[in-house]
């Protein structure tokens, strides 16, 4: 690692306006800020990924079935430490602390990610649908031998005919009143399972949705706990084909599944939800079946929220990486004579970098929130209809921003790095081959930003869940615009903001770009207009007559634009919040810079809009740009301390070509 | 292939307005069209590529070594049919045609690309090098084996030390006058030749770039014949090392030389440009020792004209995969008892990938010119200093946008077809990995952009090549900024420019948004502007005293962006032209609504430029929004026509299950 050279007293801005001092950065304290309330758990992880670090090479090594092995291997290992089974609960020997859970899960991004998607589907997704859906039997039946990784299992969810439209899949689930079974088939090509982690080779068991039929009545998807291996060989009526080489993620066994009429007893229905009687009768507590569907599906949430996590923690690494060989690679002379210049010297080089950085800690800490309130959720602290609902939401927009940050960071850093960037041992290989379905699975980002959407949109009604697309825009056309905004926060504030946002000539076009009000005038302003914008655009496309299909389909980049400002206001406020609770000091001033950069760049990117809607002049619009090249330069002394306070083990980092460079 | 499937029927826009008629396009005749002048080689590679597809699937089967000796066996066969000699002299068994050999290059981009990228190291990098650097003993000594492949070679001039500034390699080449021969030699660790195709595994012969040194004194970067390994082992004094694995293009067998007192004989300096006597004189018909080696730099203009057709072709592979994905894959329901839609009916799903297809249109004209430009400079039709330099800089300013066009629409069209486009067998796996390090191989794209901003700044003065930055900053500080203008020929179009800007708001908001010359008009007056802005900001630093260093890299990115308004600028032009020129019909309207949409999305992406330089009201900026709705639609019922005009064999599309999908 390349902490202790000292890359950063060349690098001094050399002028001070406004009483501008340059922070000293304590990267222990940043680092036990970004670690949080789980400090213990990612202390941990980084242990186990240092000791696993091995499986880095390996993944370019072995072939592609001993790889898979050795991921397995390694996911049982690090099972034994602990690390995956906190979010279980005690009696199964976890530690009740899902929160710990998602905290392990972002943590172990810095490592291979096969491992880590191993783990997701093994503990977040098999073992969590068993805990989340099932009842005691189910648990104690299942719980020890997965949180151990004895039973190994998958998460039989999407079809190739279906992958984010879940209420519409095709297998189905007969019961049978004569035997007391249900009987499981697949009817058509189009519906067997597809990409499912852990089937091709290592899952003995399968949580399968299905739709559920009694009696020749459907009553909607449900879960089903399904031994699709024994001894190694497809159980009889299952048929197993490997989905082969992937992208990335080769040591993570996808697989595809078929149904022949696989009879499981009535107790394999997890039935925390809805239950059959032995004679046939069906049972829920929820009676409305599509918000019966949604409440099971809430469950997702925790792999949205492992997986937008994950992201954000891939980002860190790739931004490690560049940034340290950007204070060490040299390219072309400032002045004759002198040495070349160090790549991180360069304004173009800053601004391609430092963005993504500022955006990286933004994101972080907004993933603490979610983090939290999904902790609140799940362990009753406050599960309401409402508080549900906006986890769900949450969980959702935080996903798509996190992954989608990912995939651009990653390829950002990896140009950034030139050749060297390409050479697989330098990591980039891995990082974005592996990452690049992030933004795919637990829910396409676009078809999640829409989620957000029909949020804001119905104002989370509470037929909310019951809404499909074109529910939402009738609904949302039967409604008066304004009831839209009042049924959000967003409107109470807009008074406040309208102030703020004077627009007009007189005003001082350089002042207040760093005050905290104006930025976030300037989020919910657009937050709150591109709401109302959207509301009326579907409103006035029903009421001329046209199809709600068409209408959507004419309205979808405004309502995804709406959702993506509405998460991007979460993230500020977040970043925002933790910074003020920070004591006085270095560390609150260089999180300050990155907070100004967050929030200076998210406008810039979106300036042509709020200039086409009156909230900002052409001249205030170029001052925020010269004002981020500002924040750049001053971010430049401390950029590596930003980074290593990221806590990345040195043996995961690799790329040793990169990060001695020079030496 | 999905030609005959009738999709389109369904998708026709609902309403025609100001009496647009929907084309029939007639594929045939487009390709005819998209294939010009080189319709004959192109034919050929197609044939070669559907030959050779089995390659595609080799690339995931076969060890690393296996694979890299399949990929020469397949350069060697495809040599055999006389492809990939076209460029070369008739005396060798060649064409004497360079732009039919661009034509065969770029078209191979459709197949594996470890096959293309070997090609171009062999033919292009090692083969033209011994063509454009060596005289006729060189050229008979080579080039015939070297067009058959039988004698492999490579091009060294990459260091781990210095990959852009090739003028500060390391390597030298010191001229022993008693044996009349040259000594090569590493002189330190950092000055190790890096990256070098073809050196790992199977090389003979290196053109190495070395500083040549005679009797003390530098005389700078020059190119000597040296062989490297003899009998399949190093030869005596060179070190090899193998790379290793890759993000991607692993049958290409990258290494690192190093050289240990190696010696050559006299004959072994390729000297067109430059010349050693036996009694170690030094001689040279261009005096300038920095003209002299950006003469001999100017022959990688061959290369970089290749690499941005390449990435051009390589976006038409994953634009058509995805286009025709989207017309056969269904998610969600439009209405209530209706089928799912169409991913292709959905607004963002246009949006996602039409204004990408358009612009691979405008690349690929463009890169036409660009090509015919070659031709003419390299055949001696056209080649005068004002010519080169401008080539240079087309060639340059091409590869950075075709490269980086090839990244975006490659990972956007991954994500348009979900979990399908993440399994290797359908094509997205090799095409972002084996095309990612084309932004930075060849030229990094930052630093190529510099170079066209070079060009504009300095007005390719007659010391132009003789500039590098900071004398460039220091050039332009030295004159007046209207000289700069005058310099160019964007100045004179300024006055009509301004007329056809109005800005005031007296103006017809939506009028005249598809009239070429507002389109013509925007395009120019951004570049006037941002070439004019650059050159002020440059002198205003240096005036003010600011080292020329600090001063260029602040303005950096404001000097990047005005050489990318000026590609896009020539891009659009070569479109323009080109559907100017062809008959009436159906075609010229379908690549009409083509043309409108890349300068539409063009000026819409940059559209916070517009308005903060006073070009574009809001309300004319959302109406180009709505515009560029409303053409998305028009492409929608020909967008499957406008992809298969592309003629990418079947054989090499794979992808089966996304391209039969539904059947």
């Amino acid at each position: 690692m390349a902490t202790e050279t000292p890359t950063t007293d060349t690098a001094a801005p050399e002028e001070e306006t406004d009483g501008y001092v340059q922070p000293h950065v304590d990267i222990a304290e940043l680092t036990r800020l970004l670690d949080g309330k789980y400090a213990e758990v990612r202390t941990l992880v980084r242990k186990n990924l240092a000791q696993n670090a091995g499986i880095l090479e390996e993944a370019e090594t072995l072939s592609r079935d001993d790889f898979r092995d050795r991921v397995k291997e390694v996911v049982v290992e690090v099972a034994a430490t602990g690390q995956t089974g906190v979010g279980f609960p005690s009696e199964y020997g976890g530690s009740d602390d899902i929160g710990a859970s998602v905290a392990a899960f972002e943590t172990m991004a810095f490592g291979d990610l096969s491992v880590l998607v191993k783990i997701g589907v093994q503990f977040g997704l098999f073992g969590g649908a068993i805990q989340q859906l099932g009842s005691k039997h189910h648990h104690d039946a299942y719980l020890p031998d997965t949180i151990s990784g004895k039973l190994m299992g998958c998460f039989a969810m999407t079809e190739a005919g279906h992958g984010s439209n879940v209420q519409a899949l095709g297998t189905v689930a007969t019961y049978d009143v004569e035997t007391q079974e249900f009987v499981i088939t697949t009817p058509d090509d189009s519906a067997h399972k597809d990409y499912i982690g852990n089937a091709a080779r290592h899952a003995e068991m399968a949580v399968v949705f299905a739709q559920l039929e009694i009696g020749g009545k459907s009553e909607g998807v449900h879960a089903f706990v399904v031994p699709i291996r024994v001894d190694g060989e497809p159980a009889p009526g299952v048929r197993i084909e490997d989905c082969g080489r992937k992208m990335g993620l080769n040591g993570v066994d996808n697989g595809r599944l078929w149904f022949d009429g696989v009879r499981v007893p009535r107790e394999a229905l997890l039935n925390r939800f809805a239950d059959v009687t032995a004679t046939g009768v069906y049972e829920s507590p929820i009676e409305n079946p599509n918000k019966r569907f949604f409440t099971m599906l809430g469950t997702l949430v925790l792999g949205r929220v492992s997986v937008g996590g994950a992201g954000i923690n891939a980002s860190k690494l790739a931004l490690a990486i560049a940034v340290k060989y950007a204070v060490r690679r040299r390219q072309f002379e400032a002045s004759k004579d002198a040495p070349e210049e160090l790549l991180l010297d360069y304004g173009q080089h800053q601004r391609r970098l430092f963005p993504l950085l500022a955006k990286t800690y933004a994101m972080h800490f907004a993933q603490e929130v979610l983090a939290s309130r999904m902790h609140d959720v799940f362990s009753g602290v406050a599960d309401d209809e409402g508080d549900r609902r906006a986890l769900e939401s949450r969980a959702a927009g935080t996903k798509a921003l996190g992954t989608w940050h990912a995939t651009r960071t990653i390829q950002e850093c990896r140009e950034a790095c030139g050749g060297a960037g390409y050479i697989s041992k330098n990591r980039f290989d891995a990082l974005k081959a592996d990452t690049d379905v992030f933004t795919t699975f637990e829910g396409d980002n676009y078809v999640l930003l829409q989620l957000v959407a029909k949020g804001l949109l119905t104002g989370y009604a509470s037929d909310f869940s019951d809404l499909d697309q074109l529910g939402m825009v009738r609904f949302v056309a039967g409604t008066a615009v304004e009831t839209v905004l009042e049924r959000t926060n967003v409107h109470k504030l807009l008074e406040r903001v309208k102030d703020l946002l004077p627009g007009d000539d007189e005003w001082d076009q350089e002042a207040g770009l760093l005050d905290p009000n104006f930025q976030e005038a300037m989020f919910r302003f657009r937050e709150e207009h591109m709401l109302s914008g959207a509301a009326r655009r579907l409103k006035r496309g029903v009421d001329s007559g046209m199809e709600p299909g068409e209408v959507f389909s004419r309205v979808q980049d405004h309502v995804i634009d709406t959702a993506r400002a509405h998460v991007e206001r979460l993230v500020l406020d977040a970043f925002v919040e933790k910074v003020a609770e920070m004591p006085e000091g270095d560390n609150k001033v260089a999180l300050g810079l990155m907070v100004d950069l967050y929030a200076l760049t998210t406008i810039e990117a979106d300036r042509a809009w709020f200039m086409e809607h009156g909230r900002l002049t052409s001249q205030r619009s170029k001052a925020i740009t010269r004002e981020i090249n500002d924040l750049c330069r001053k971010v430049r002394p401390i950029a590596v301390d930003l980074v290593d306070a990221f806590g990345i083990p040195a043996e995961v980092m690799r790329a040793e070509e990169l990060l001695t460079w020079g030496d």
